[in-house]
């Protein structure tokens, strides 16, 4: 059920915590009343509360000053919910944020429920479903990729796609229509052919937006890896010895590196993920088979696949059977890279380089432990992955607009079909009915309570 | 070494870590500049900036958006530091808060130090040193007593006291002064009981301010409570009953209980600190004498002991045992309030309620285990503790001051017995100017850069 959006709302917006300062949003019909009865600018010109101006003042709870703090007052519907709104900039101690939510709740506000300042924008006509549901995935991005098409999102791009697709469906259906209102005269206005043509290039486009969602789901969580070989290669060193490096770059700006994802690494314009293969990663595991189980079956998940040895034991024939091996268990073995990686180089006087001309892969050499040739393999893997500079214009990272786009083709299929098998055009035109209705629930111009909690009960708090 | 304050420093303001939105401040001379060449306001009508109004607008790096933001500009001296100053509300991702501050560097600003913007504040005059430590004891109190003395300072009452203090220590200077500029005309222009007795009240007023730092660091760190007992008796159980019930009072509004601290619990005005005993916690403690060792000193520093015993195993005589074991071993025992807590009376079917006429101490009967009596306990120790409504005036928290007001206190009284022994007035006038110069420590009006850096060094980042 979604909450009562009659009522007046707030909520700490900054992220949970101590700080220097933190920010507190209030949104609904009595923000003005109860912003008056809890703060007293320190500027006593009877100017407050003018619109976008930032008041430094006192929170008074009766004669109790709580804090300083800077306010400023939005009038519906020139605020991000489209009410009036107000945000309260408070020192940044969990006690004060929590005593201000005490007493903006002792003046009739209520908490707000996640995610519903953004669900009332929505409601309010502020932005469509799209753009809500891109301010949560901006709030939620790791990496420049999905930052970037989080911000096109909410930016209103994929919106106008959308609204494009939609006038194409309307008129196409409007033709069928048309022919149906005229079809006992006998009159076939709309050339079957041009209408199949109309709706072939409308099932390639929605086909082609379905598959982007693979390409958006690397550019959202990273393009996954997988790190693969005999216990004691060096496996766990090289992981730590890539992530540690970005690390202790990251770290170079003081206070910036909280919260970090252990195994995520962005170089330039990749995001990669190294997928989890903790199983083999330990060389105690007595049951080693099951560990080596259980990292086929995740390095089948992986887009690269970085295939460790022992240059001390990489004669050319094991090297191969090992390939071999990956081919026979990992699925779809051939759509992925594999890199091989020769590791404790350090401990050879000579590297077993005549690999290089055996082989029909990339080899690089290495010593994870003292640190040697991690560059060159960065850029190895940076070169694997074809990942173009230009994503297309539009891509697909919610599950739930992939889900949409899927429907939507295949009902577009079916009237194609329906269309050749010359059947009567109503039923035709029930298919594109049904495909614009499925437009308008990822846009949120047809939505129903159910959709919109199961959407905006994810956002965090204070969105 | 304090930083360079000529440079333009940026810092998030907001908690570490991911929400809806987060705050980046930037403050110094070039503010303005960097603020134009990152930020397009949403209405072209020229007025960006007009000072203190909230602009709608995009973050851009060149022709990329990195995100919407609402900007705030400030102008020196009307901002908080005293400077050029921005506020930056952006979308609270870790991704986002970086890129932004790597877009400001990369315009030309620094990383801000810890507590570099309220250094700069102070050294803009905006505030004093007082001031400037109450807004970090302000951010980092977490019991309403403690944040009620940050506000006061903050507002200046503390300062107040401070500068009339400091008045009356300059006017006896100048009487003291006159007289010997005088001395060799053989004319006593201060009557030297009437100097002494000005040096007297100063001193018990000095005297008072460094007392109640004991009560003021009871006010900021809560009332220290132990609770003590044999193994077994229910200790551990007790504690967490009282420390469950509340963190569930606190949980009922969502969000607001996060970095709780585990041991302390605020019941209407009084803030309880209950003493680690985890020596005696455990019943497994294969060295139990030592255990108790360490809980004896433990309970050497709480206000209020809880004495536990099991209901089962509490005659008369056993009680007046442990009270006299206690009395023994425990320092200044008469100054700390003892409840006795007779506990699993769930397992017994008459609590030997006798031992309240038996007994001269607080008797609770309760079931830790079946939340039982627990709100008599609860009263009980409120009761306990005699930390009056009325706080005084000025309350010193802080151990700088403390350890200043201590030296402040001893040089005043050298000067009465320099005036008692009749010794040179110049001696003694050279002790009210060291007192003077300690005054002017504590706000400031005398400062190096040692002091100030060592402290705004432990102030949060962004503020």
């Amino acid at each position: 059920m979604i909450p009562n959006i009659s009522e007046t709302i707030c909520a700490i917006a900054t992220p949970p915590g101590t700080g220097a300062i933190a920010v507190v949003r209030l949104s609904g019909p009595t923000s003005h009343a109860i912003l008056e009865s809890i703060f007293s600018p320190a500027k006593k010109d009877g100017s407050f509360p003018e619109l976008r101006h930032s008041y430094y003042g006192e929170i008074v709870d009766g004669t109790e000053v709580i804090d300083d703090a800077i306010v400023v007052f939005y009038k519906n519907p020139g605020s991000y919910t489209g009410e009036d709104a107000a945000e309260i900039s408070c020192h940044g101690s969990l006690f004060i944020q929590n005593r201000l939510l005490q007493l903006l709740i002792s003046k009739g506000a209520r908490m707000a429920e996640p995610g519903e300042f953004s669900l009332r924008a929505f409601v309010n006509g502020k932005m469509d479903l799209l753009q809500a549901e891109a301010v949560d995935d901006i709030i939620r991005s790791r990496t420049g990729a999905a930052h970037k098409l989080a911000v096109k999102q909410m930016r209103g791009e994929y919106s106008k796609k959308l609204s494009e697709l939609r006038k194409q469906l309307v008129d196409l259906t409007a033709l069928m229509e048309l022919e149906i209102d005229f079809s006992e005269e006998d009159v076939e206005f709309a050339d079957r052919s041009r209408l199949r043509e109309t709706c072939t290039a409308l099932v390639n486009e929605v086909t082609l937006l379905a598959d982007s969602f693979k390409a958006g789901n690397v550019l959202k969580h990273g393009i996954p890896v997988a790190i693969v070989g005999e216990p004691n290669v060096g496996k766990s060193t090289l992981l730590n010895k890539i992530l540690r490096e970005e690390r202790s770059i990251v770290s170079d700006i003081p206070g910036t590196t909280r919260d970090f994802i252990e195994d995520t690494l962005t170089v330039g314009n990749n995001t990669f993920r190294f997928i989890d293969t903790a199983g083999l990663r330990t060389t105690t595991d007595s049951i080693e088979s099951a560990g080596v189980e259980r990292t086929l079956v995740k390095a089948s998940e992986a887009s690269v696949i970085l295939l460790l040895f022992d240059a001390a034991d990489c004669e050319e024939d094991r090297i191969q059977s090992g390939i071999e091996e990956l081919k026979s268990r990992i699925e779809d073995f051939d759509d992925k890279k594999l890199i091989l990686v020769i590791n404790k180089i350090d401990l050879l006087v000579n590297a077993p380089r005549h690999l290089r001309e055996l082989l029909e892969y990339d080899v690089v050499f290495i010593s994870a432990k003292r640190d040697e040739n991690i560059g060159e393999l960065m850029e190895k893997l940076t070169n694997a992955v074809s990942v173009s500079e230009n994503t297309p214009d539009i891509v697909l990272t919610n599950v739930r607009h992939y889900e949409a786009f899927s429907v939507i083709g295949s009902l577009l299929q079916q009237a194609i079909d329906h269309i050749d098998s010359g059947m009567p055009q109503d039923l035709t035109s029930s298919f594109l009915h049904q495909a614009l209705h499925h437009i308008g629930l990822i846009t949120g111009e047809v939505s129903n309570e159910d959709v919109l909690d199961s959407i905006f009960r994810n956002f965090c708090i204070g969105k």
